[in-house]
């Protein structure tokens, strides 16, 4: 699929910035075609020329380095983290440099008493958890890829626990970023709250690459549970599995988790990791707190499954089974794409007010059904936040466009729930115009103007989030 | 006081613009001098000239109106809601009309199944309470004012409950704003989360009016707990209250309120509200969830308040007890005041990670105390944000010299313990100093870049937040 704003033919990078990035940066400065290819390419479905060459930074003087370099010669860049992002947000569209900060990896400062972290920006959210662990600590925020927080921050990314946790938006409480004139802007402190000035560090948050690269993170971590317990429920209907979400929202009980897996992607799930789990609509969720705490929030979200005609609860009471059944669920998306090999998938992201979930999936599956094209739903319901995926075959350009227009038709839905889009995967290429029915003209002038006073030469991730 | 960039005198408004908004607003325009004069005081000590006139709009046209007319002639806006801002954010430094949207005060949806309301920004916490008693769902935040909800997230409000529920970062999920070219700019959705372009709902929330006339908010709200109980428990000193704090916030208790009085403040408010309690340093809490998880909660809490010497716990079991206390609490400002007839105050705001806040309030104590200034200490201690006031005799220069001193070395030990010099009352006219110290030029160079491109003719409430 061609990007919107393809084709595009980048100039040749400037022989005097290849050398300036060789003379710095020596091996760590490539331009081989496999390296290239392989920072060019993301989750997405687009095809477009790989960046003109891939830096790897290692420490936030070289980030501002290659910036001011690239800033001198007018050169896109491009932050790459884990390459996990699924709207082109690292395509080159424009050409430029990839600027790697993966290897920027280090946990900076653990501050247990404050419940905070420091990390830079390539540290993937399975790393830290691994180092917070002895800690007794956790980190909640789980895109199903093992993302850099880096990158995360960028997409303003959030998952399976979001629903209590919140999202990146929530646990960010300071960056570092280099903005595109080089400079090096803090944001934010320590402080759980501030009121100082304007809010730098949630204006980052989601900018997907296109006011500056980040440096640095401090996040918050929470104390690991004292109690946790995960339990799967099967209904007769998606329609029920979903119902009792809203409800057990809706009277508020803290769940920690709340997933929605469809028949497909049960037997995607249990294909893949051989699970034996019964193929209907399934919720998996997971109950955080004391002892009593999480039998009592059991209880009552068993009350509200068996009042949808769910099944009794098949409880996973030890670790390695409840491992087993949220490694399952991070794997749907890799295990649904198996179920038509090779295939590629568009996967939807909208997100609606919890009341008006239900009608929102039900007339999706509806809508795909009578379209006839192969595809699984998994979803946070408890946020109102679902995937669609649509498993397409390349070969075949009118179910890309049957795809596309399905996804249209349930952004448009969404939208008029008053929903959104995107609830964690942002805009990068492929829902610019989605956005501008979502928000309008006026909001996005907001952002162009934004964007342009912060780089006005254009050089961070350009035709990113709104082309221009 | 002079505020900083005073002595400043206004041209006198255009005759044209005058007479365009008497056409149109008639004796909603005025000029009289009362008018003008309490619009243009707030709780902060600065003395200023007021507006040269106060605008009353009642509806986002009108709002829009008013923008146009004076961007159109180059006059400041200035928006007023409750007038209760605490650091100068609505005095008319530069001259120009006070927009008071306090007549917008209509409750536009209550969608309590989604958990959300709509409002307009002149709308107060109590008004918006009242309302969702009968839906059994109530609205968090609480500044001690009983503030609008758009001067809220003007500043970035938060108050007791802000340690379990956030602040108005966290709590407002779309706004509409008139920008200052009198676009209406939509941002948010009723989503719960989102990933769609920057965010611009955080990006106007904490600007105290320099982007734009907030015109409607869309804010989560919250299920009125089954059970909830509230106690008030001594200390021997402040730092084992405030030792008591930390700890019951780094095992993860989920409290709702964890509030400190220090004895000065407790002799005030047992003076203004005849409460009887014991003068000593007292934690004021209060406990949200289901009737067993309060008891486990509380008991968890009276362990940790054993430890450092806490008395047992007094439980105010009924509604009307626990009314009772929280009124004094919210009351404690203006009942400290009353203890020094005639005084005006300056108040700090503070917040530091948790694991250094009984330094810094044992510092901030000890320092006030050489000094011999009059002064009470109230505290969100669960968040490691807390006010200290000094109580000062407006005849006496040297004491607001010497509070100005003391205020200055607590933010510069904050901002050195990782924190900030405003936790929740905002920047203002008061802090633009400390705003350079804490997040640095750079940092407010973006800042003013944003200003300067959304506002390029800075009439959007100028020289606040930084000056220029």
């Amino acid at each position: 699929m061609n990007a919107p704003d393809t084709p595009f033919s980048a100039p040749p990078l400037p022989a005097a910035l290849l050398d300036a990035l060789r003379t710095d940066f020596a091996e760590r400065c490539s331009t081989a075609l496999a390296v290239r290819e392989q920072h060019g390419r993301d989750e997405s479905i687009f095809d477009v020329p790989p960046p003109q060459a891939v830096v790897f930074a290692e420490t936030e003087a070289e980030v501002a380095r290659v910036v001011m370099l690239c800033a001198s010669h007018r050169v896109p860049v491009i932050p790459y983290g884990a390459g996990s992002s699924l709207e082109g947000h690292l395509l080159a569209v424009r050409g430029g440099i990839s600027l790697d900060v993966s290897r920027m990896s280090r946990i900076l400062r653990i501050d247990a008493e404050d419940l905070t972290v420091t990390v830079q920006p390539g540290v993937t959210r399975k790393a830290l958890n691994e180092a917070l662990r002895h800690e007794g600590l956790f980190f909640p925020i789980d895109p199903g890829a093992d993302a850099s927080l880096g990158g995360m921050a960028a997409t303003r990314a959030s998952g399976t626990n979001a629903v209590r946790y919140g999202t990146m938006r929530e646990n960010v409480l300071a960056l570092r970023f280099v903005a595109a004139n080089g400079d090096i802007v803090r944001t934010g402190s320590r402080a759980k709250k501030s009121s100082a000035g304007y809010d730098l560090t949630r204006l980052v948050i989601g900018s997907e690459g296109t006011l500056g690269v980040i440096t640095e993170l401090t996040v918050k971590v929470h104390p690991l549970p004292e109690a946790l317990s995960a339990a799967v429920c099967f209904f007769p209907s998606i329609d029920a599995a979903v119902r009792t979400a809203m409800q057990v929202i809706q009277i508020g009980v803290p769940i920690a988790r709340c997933e929605l897996l469809d028949t497909n992607a049960i037997k995607a799930v249990n294909a893949h990791d051989k699970l034996g789990l019964k193929e209907a609509p399934m919720l998996l969720m997971e109950f955080h707190g004391s002892e009593a705490g999480v039998a009592e929030q059991a209880a009552v979200v068993q009350d509200v499954a068996a009042e949808f005609g769910g099944e009794a609860f098949e409880w996973a009471t030890t670790p390695e089974a409840r491992t087993r059944l949220w490694t399952a669920r991070h794997h749907a998306y890799l295990s649904g794409l198996q179920m038509r090999p090779g295939c590629r998938a568009i996967t939807t992201d909208t997100c609606v007010p919890i009341s008006r979930l239900a009608e929102n999936i039900n007339a999706s599956i509806a809508e795909v059904e009578a379209a006839g094209l192969p595809y699984f739903v998994v979803g946070h319901v408890g946020d109102g936040n679902f995937h669609m995926a649509y498993l397409l075959d390349p070969a075949d350009p009118q179910e890309l466009a049957t795809a596309e227009r399905l996804s249209a038709q349930m952004v448009a839905r969404a939208i008029a729930m008053e929903g959104t889009c995107t609830g964690e995967h942002g805009i990068g290429l492929h829902k610019q115009g989605f956005l501008l029915d979502e928000t309008g003209e006026e909001a996005v002038a907001v952002m162009r103007a934004v964007k342009a006073a912060l780089d006005p030469a254009g050089i961070m991730n350009p035709g990113k989030i709104f082309a221009g």
